[in-house]
C-alpha cells in the first residue's frame, strides 16, 4: 500500500509536468474562457459537492471537532457562489504571462528580452478550508502553472468533488488534462512524497499551521515559500496624532483578531505614554481586550492588566489580546520589532516625517505602514485583486503573493549570428 | 571540537545578522568608498597574501593534486590585481537597492511603494578558486548583504588571507564589523551547521560541482539558489544560414569547452542534415572535437565518430566533444531539449521568424537564443557588469544572476490614518 501511494503520487508529478508544458502555450484567453467554464461548472455541480462535503461534516462532528472547525468546513449554496465569484474575478484579472519585464539591446547588436513565463508545476499542501482547492487552483491555472493539491483529511470529500469539478469544467473548454489535480490520500506521507518530488515541482507553498510548514520546510527539495505568522506592532511617536492613533490601534486589534495582519504588540514612546495609554486602555476594555502589560505602561494604562512576560513578545494571540510595552525612543521600538517580530507588516503612527522615514528604512518587514493600521497588509488591498497568502519570505516574493509572484521569467536573446570568437 | 564548531559557525551568522542591519543602513557612496578601500588592501596584502597561498599550493602539490587544479589554486601578483580591479569595477556599477520597483496610490488614498532592500545574511559555499571569495563578498556588499563564506579546503590559507585583507580594508572605510566572515575550519559538517541556520541565514547559494548542490538541497532549511549544469543544445532548423550556423556551432563548443554556457549538444533538421552535416564535421575535426553521433548524422558526416548512446544525451562533457543527433523536425528539437537539457541555455539557427518564434516560446530555459552562440549566456555579455553565477532555478533568480538578484523588497505604505473599521 506504501508503494502504491508513492507510485501515484509520482505519476501525477509526471502528469502534472506534461499538463505544465500546454498550459505555459494557452493565451490569456483561452484560459480566461477555461476559467468562467470552471465557474460555470462549479455551480452546476453545487448538490454533488454539498453531498460530498456532508460526508465531510458527519465525520467532523463524529470526531469531535469544535464547532468553530466544522463551520470552517461546511459548505453550502452561498459558499459555493463565492467560490465560482471568485474564479470569474481572477479572470477578470490582467494575465502577467508574456509581460515584457525588460528589453535592451547590447553593444554587439544582441537584443535581450525579459519575459515573464509560468514557474511550471506548483504543490500546495494546506489544511483547512475547502475553498482553497478553488482559490489556490485557479490562481495558479491564470499563470499557467499546473497545480498538485494536497488538503486536510477533514475535507477530503469535499476537495476531490471540487477538484474534479474544476478540472470538468476547464476541460471543456481546452484545459489540458491533469493540469489541477487533487491527491487522494489522506495519509501523512504524501506530503514527503511531494516534498521530496523537485524532478517534477518547482515550487510548493505549505498553507497552514507553524507544524506544517516546519515539516514541509524539513522536508522540501524544491523552493518554499513560507507563509508563517504575523506577530504585527504598531508604535506609537512621540510626536503624533491621539485620536488617530487610537484609531489605527483598535481597528489593528479588534476589526478580525484572527487573522495574521492583526496587531499584537502595542509600542508607546515613553514621551506620550502618559497621555496616550489612559484614552487607548479605555478604548480597548470597551471592545473586550485582554491586556498584557510591562510595569511601565501598567501603571499608567489605569486599568486590569496581567503582566507581560517575554514570551508575549513572540507571541500571535489570533485572539482579543494585546500586549503593551512602554520605549524610551523610537530606536528601541525599531530594535523591538526587528528583534522580536516576525516581520511581516508593522506600523509606526506619527507626524513626524523623519521618524517615519527612519521607521521604513530601518524595520526589516514585508511591508511597514506609516499612519495606516496594519489590517492593510493584504493583496486585495493592495490592489492585487487576490492572493494566495503573505509570505514571510525574502527570496522571490516577500508580502502579500499574488498572481505576478506566481511566475518565473526566462531571457530571449535575438542575434545575427554573434559568436564570442569573432568579439575576441 | 565537534560542538565547539557548531558554536563557532553559530556565532558567526548571529554575528553577521548584527552587520547585516548596519550594512543595510548604508548609502550606496559608503558602500562603494569601503569597495574601494578592500582593493586597495587586497594590493597592499599581496605578499601576505601569495605566502599563505603558498602554503596551499604546497599541500596541493603533495596531495598530488592535478596541474590543473594546482594551476586553479595559485595566486600570483596578477591575479591579485585582477581581484582587486574587480573590486573596482563593482564599485562603478549602480547600487539597486532603495530603487523604487511599483508606487502607486489606492483609491482610498494610501500610497504603496515597493523598494528593493538587501537580502539580509547570505551564505556562499564553494569549492574550488580562491578569487571566489573576492568576487562573491563585494556582490554582496554592493548589495548590502551580510556573507558567510566557506570555501574548499585546499585553499583555507587563501581565502583566509584574503578575507581578512577585504574585511580590514573595508573598517578602515566604514564597513560593519563582521561583515565579511570566512569559516576558518574545513570540516565537512560546516556544511550543515550553515544550512541549518535559517535563523540567520536568509540564502545559502552552493558554487561548485554537484555533489556540493546535491548535499546542500538535501540539507538547507533556507532558500538555496543552484547552478547546476548547462547541458546546451543548438537546434539547426531547415531554414537557416550554414555559414552562420557552422560559425555558431564551433563557436558554442570549441571558444571554451570549459564552462556550463558551452554546447553539448547538437540537433539538426532532417531536411538540412545532408547539406550541413559534412561541413560541420569538417570543422569540428579541425577543432579536435570527438563526435558522438546517432546513426542517421553518423551516416551524414562522413567521418570517424562514437555511436551516441541515451546516457550522452544527458551529458556535460566541459570538455572537446559533442553528441549530434538528426531530428526530423523544430517538435522534435523542442521536445528533445526540454526532456534531456538542463534549462539552462539554449539556442535556434533558423531564417524563419514563424519556426524563431515557437522555439523561443516554447523551450523552457532559462536563456534562449535566436541566431547568437549560447557562450553569452553570462552576466558580463547581457551588460550585468558582473554575476555571482547562473542560477538553473526558477524562483527569485533565473539565468545570470547579478546585484538585482541579490535584493528583496519591501513595502511602505504611507496614509493618514486608514482603518478597515471606517471602511466597512
Amino acid at each position: 500500500m506504501s508503494i502504491n501511494i508513492k507510485e501515484t503520487v509520482e505519476k501525477m508529478g509526471e502528469d502534472a509536468l506534461i499538463a505544465s508544458r500546454h498550459l505555459s502555450d494557452l493565451s490569456s484567453d483561452q484560459k480566461n474562457k477555461i476559467l468562467l467554464s470552471m465557474a460555470t461548472q462549479l455551480l452546476k455541480d453545487c448538490d454533488v459537492i454539498i453531498e460530498a462535503n456532508d460526508l465531510d461534516v458527519a465525520a467532523a462532528k463524529e470526531n469531535g471537532l469544535s464547532s468553530a472547525m466544522v463551520d470552517r468546513l461546511d459548505l453550502n449554496q452561498s459558499r459555493i457562489e463565492a467560490m465560482a465569484n471568485g474564479i470569474k474575478q481572477v479572470a477578470s484579472l490582467s494575465d502577467p504571462v508574456g509581460e515584457i519585464m525588460d528589453d535592451w539591446q547590447r553593444p554587439n547588436g544582441m537584443n535581450i528580452k525579459q519575459i515573464r513565463v509560468p514557474i511550471g508545476v506548483i504543490g500546495i499542501i494546506f489544511e483547512s478550508r475547502p475553498n482553497v482547492t478553488s482559490d489556490a487552483a485557479v490562481l495558479c491555472l491564470k499563470t499557467g502553472n499546473a497545480t498538485i493539491l494536497r488538503g486536510g483529511k477533514e475535507s477530503i470529500n469535499s476537495n476531490l468533488a471540487i477538484a474534479k469539478s474544476l478540472q470538468m469544467g476547464g476541460e471543456r473548454a481546452g484545459l489540458p488534462q491533469n493540469s489541477i489535480q487533487l491527491i487522494p490520500f489522506t495519509e501523512r506521507e504524501c506530503v514527503q512524497h511531494l516534498a521530496e518530488m523537485d524532478q517534477f515541482l518547482d515550487l510548493i507553498i505549505p498553507r497552514g499551521g507553524a507544524g506544517l510548514i516546519e515539516a514541509v520546510v524539513s522536508m522540501a527539495r524544491m523552493p518554499v515559500i513560507k507563509h508563517y505568522d504575523g506577530i504585527c506592532h504598531t508604535y506609537i511617536d512621540s510626536d503624533c496624532d491621539i485620536k488617530m492613533a487610537r484609531d489605527i490601534v483598535v481597528d489593528a486589534k479588534t476589526q478580525k483578531p484572527s487573522v495574521c495582519n492583526a496587531l499584537e504588540t502595542l509600542l508607546v514612546a515613553e514621551s506620550i505614554a502618559m497621555d496616550f495609554l489612559p484614552l487607548i486602555g479605555k478604548d480597548l476594555i470597551a471592545k473586550g481586550v485582554e491586556i498584557r502589560a510591562d510595569k511601565q505602561s501598567s501603571t499608567l494604562l489605569g486599568i486590569d492588566s496581567v503582566p507581560a512576560s517575554n514570551e508575549d513578545w513572540v507571541t500571535e494571540y489570533l485572539d482579543l489580546i494585546l500586549s503593551i510595552k512602554v520605549v524610551s525612543d523610537i530606536h528601541e521600538a525599531i530594535d523591538h520589532i526587528n528583534e522580536y517580530g516576525s516581520h511581516h507588516s508593522d506600523c509606526i503612527v506619527t507626524e513626524s516625517v523623519d521618524n517615519a522615514e527612519l521607521f521604513m528604512k530601518r524595520i526589516d518587514s514585508a511591508t511597514v505602514f506609516w499612519n495606516v493600521s496594519t489590517r492593510f497588509s493584504d493583496g486585495e488591498e493592495f490592489g492585487f485583486g487576490a492572493e494566495i497568502g503573505i509570505s514571510t519570505d525574502k527570496l522571490h516574493a516577500r508580502g502579500p503573493m499574488a498572481l505576478r509572484e506566481l511566475t518565473s521569467y526566462k531571457y530571449l536573446i535575438k542575434g545575427s549570428g554573434q559568436t564570442k570568437s569573432k568579439m575576441a
